[in-house]
């Protein structure tokens, strides 16, 4: 019985001291270094083997990402469990990086520090928190971390998923019937979705055209939720006034992809949240007691609705 | 019996009518227009006249701010109450930029929107929030919003003021014989006291240098506080990594002032926080109640300290 990592290799290596103290008698391997395929009980990947069937007593694949859109899950078996990862600090890494989108987008950031460049001082009249309306696509961990930290700031909050949500405090709406009229209340709209075929492409010139004129967008759920070209021509069309993208398709975006000198757009090369070295560890760990004693697993995969 | 308001006008204008409201017995006159000077018993003004003695029966000057050293107080009666501007936009406003200003340092996104400026796609190790001390300069009614709106991030907090104070969760330092402890605790140090004779100059190359290696700063105070030269010193010798700055000495920084074009320092122009035309109506009418009954007024300047 053995353990098998197949990703960022210096997290592999924080992983093994954890699971050497933890775990003492499971073998753990960090990919490519040998090992006895049939040995392997679980695999943790970011992109596992083309081929699992090499791994005939595989019982768990753990995803060490929030998303699994990257794995290709019509090559794993139907019933291999899959798990995303839920921990502490890609709950904690979003919630600042979406709060600091956030303040910057209600406060102007973006002009005010290209002012700076222009050696233009001007204090435009400030919009208050409590006229920022700021809805969040994407209602799981995540989401419901990142609206409980905006709270405090007193900004209007609305939500949406595809099932029905209650969060003390927040708006929230359900389904595709009600997504035009939380549209229609978001100043600010933040995407948290996770990208299935479902929501591949929903940022998109029909979405757009149902925000309030200049409305922002910040989409830390991955590039593919986006069409950028629908984006460029609402921000040059005044539709939008700005944007604050965390994930492109493909990332990083082509030298000559016009995301990077957009004047209304702040790229950031994927870090709104990493997960983090001890709680990746321990999620799993806690996880692999829960299999052990045949509990539910913490982020399991709905294979029907891919995430 | 009259109400003098010398300020910006349309914040006047706004204030005109929320006093027609609550008292449409007092004459309200917004400078220069025509008045009895014998009838002032109030005066709100940013700059107030040079020669107050022409308002022979003034009872109290409201600052229109929340710091008072633009005015020159030598030439402000010693018997005449000052107040400074408490009112709840003016705090919110604060809390927001000073997390916006925080969340940026901790996460580093001087350097990411450098990266896309020059189309470089690079993910850094994350600085968590458990690792990023703040400390905060001035425990007024400011730097506690400050305070209770970073907690929830997680930071590890301190505060200091001339006076011993107590806030749950904040490691409070007084006086300057305990401001080496504080300073040494601060990776990201934030400026929020009175301006006065003792703070003028306070952030200068000897204060920084007992910072830990690497600090942060960010002035919300006024520009007085700072000693540009030695900011600009500390940053290219790596002493401080980065500053975030509201407030310069003068206001705009002259046109080839190295403060606009240095690549660590973000420049906003005195936008931090701004008093609400209704808040700050609401603070004054509050005070003339007070006034009235003879309470203490809110906010009423302490001469002896100067805030």
């Amino acid at each position: 019985m053995a353990f098998l990592y197949k990703a960022e290799p210096v997290r592999g290596e924080a992983w093994r001291r954890i699971f050497a103290d933890r775990r003492p008698g499971l073998p753990f391997h960090i990919w490519p270094e040998p090992h006895d395929p049939a040995a392997i009980r679980y695999l943790a990947a970011w992109i596992p083997p083309e081929d699992l069937t090499v791994y005939p007593n595989l019982e768990v694949l753990f995803c060490v990402a929030a998303g699994v859109d990257q794995l290709d899950l019509s090559r794993v078996p139907l019933d291999l469990p899959v798990v995303r990862m839920i921990e502490p600090e890609l709950i904690s890494g979003m919630a600042e990086y979406v709060c600091w989108a956030v303040l910057s987008l209600q406060r102007e950031m973006q002009r005010y520090l290209q002012d700076q460049r222009d050696r233009r001082w001007e204090a435009r009249p400030m919009r208050a928190a409590a006229d920022t309306r700021v809805g969040v696509m994407g209602l799981g961990n995540l989401g419901r971390a990142v609206l409980a930290r905006l709270a405090p700031f007193g900004y209007p909050l609305s939500g949406w998923s595809r099932s029905r949500q209650e969060i003390p405090g927040v708006t929230c709406h359900a389904g595709a019937g009600e997504l035009p009229a939380f549209l229609a209340n978001c100043d600010v709209l933040v995407c948290l979705l996770p990208l299935t075929d479902a929501t591949r492409g929903i940022l998109d010139a029909r979405l757009f055209a149902q925000l309030p004129m200049g409305a922002a967008l910040v989409n830390v759920g991955r590039g593919g939720h986006l069409v950028a070209p629908d984006l460029l021509a609402a921000l040059d069309a005044g539709r939008l006034s700005a944007a604050i993208l965390d994930v492109t398709d493909p990332e990083p975006p082509a030298p000559d992809d016009p995301l990077w000198s957009h004047p209304r757009v702040w790229l950031t090369p994927h870090i709104a949240s990493a997960t983090g070295h001890r709680g990746g560890a321990e999620a799993v760990l806690a996880n692999l007691d829960r299999h052990d004693r045949a509990l539910p697993l913490t982020g399991l995969v709905d294979r029907t609705r891919g995430y």
